[in-house]
């Protein structure tokens, strides 16, 4: 059976599993943090997470994984056929990920370990997801879902880094992100109310205190 | 006829420039820098370059457009047809712009404009290239490619991701990143003489004042 290696906190793992369980393909999560096991960086490059471990080996980088349980598991997609609406489907997740998460990530350490992050990095990570948002607009009309009427995997990428991002905005500038793009609150709220998403929350909270305990001295 | 937007002295366009014309695909290219056309940031989300404009409309991205470009043009292909291969393709591809690309892009304000980088930046970048030297070996042994006998968008990829790490390496710590993954250095070799490779060395450096003049005060 497949494992999914990584941990319950962690929004890119939230990305695969949610494709996995929407998807229905069966696979066993296995608790794996950052520098938890030596022995898993000879799978996984770096010691990444999350990670799939199939019969061919060891699959790394969220997009990654989930292009390729897209591309191998057919059954309930999560992208229609058309190559060209693909592509456009990747380049949102990919601009989600750049523009949304990354830079949000640069200030987990005064969000989650109350160490001071400079102005200068608060001024630039606020630059470039104002620059998300104007991308959002631009790339997709929320109608319901990013690209129409039925779920992608834009969504379920963009979701997590907008869980990401938006916790970090309000913390650090009580900026409400949702409110720059249009229709982006209500896509964010139906996104919310889908079982797979109350479940992963559940799952999430449920994991907080070993992650907090597992990045004690390490942000 | 496709258009690809984009200038001769960023990799990111080479990648998709030298895809092109690898496979044989009619395009014309259109000189773009960023913020160059306030009319192209409605084309491509935040005036990004390199992008594709297409029958369907602009595509962003240099990893999203190689991808559209393999799946669309599937004659002289620059992937095998397994998708778990494929999968460790577009892995390395990932590994190589977050590990090599995007670090080193963190140090070009001193390296392109001689405007000093903080010791904490540069410890950061070091840091990061270190772990994806590490990661590369683990990934792919060049025999003489990444993934064996024949050239993948994995190596397009790689080659202009270290065209930026080995710059800045060398001009900020006297580092010769290419000693530190075995076969690495051989195998740079061996993409740098392809015809292709040195047709686009030949125009960034033709390129190269107009892009000196382009990014005047804005580094």
């Amino acid at each position: 059976m497949m494992k999914l290696y990584g941990f319950a906190v962690s929004n890119y793992f939230n990305m695969v599993k949610h494709a996995l369980l929407y998807k229905d393909i069966a696979f066993d999560e296995v608790l794996m943090f950052p520098g938890m096991d030596p022995a898993y960086n000879d799978k996984s490059p770096m010691g990444k997470v999350p990670s799939i471990d199939t019969e061919h080996g060891c699959l790394a980088e969220a997009s990654v994984i989930l292009n390729y349980l897209e591309n191998t598991y057919t059954a309930k997609p999560l992208m229609p056929a058309d190559e060209w609406q693909r592509a456009k489907i990747n380049e949102l997740m990919k601009m989600a990920e750049l523009y949304f998460e990354l830079p949000a990530r640069r200030l987990f350490p005064e969000v989650l370990a109350g160490q001071k992050v400079s102005d200068d990095i608060k001024n630039e990570v606020r630059d470039t997801i104002t620059k998300g948002c104007r991308a959002l607009a631009i790339l997709a009309k929320p109608s319901p879902y990013m690209f129409g009427e039925t779920i992608t995997l834009a969504d379920i990428v963009l979701r997590y880094c907008m869980v990401t991002c938006k916790l970090v905005a309000q913390s650090i500038y009580q900026w409400d992100v949702l409110a720059d793009v249009p229709g982006l609150r209500e896509w964010d709220e139906l996104m919310a109310s889908a079982d797979i998403s109350q479940q992963l929350e559940r799952d999430s909270q449920a994991g907080m205190p070993a992650f907090l305990e597992a990045i004690k001295g390490k942000v």
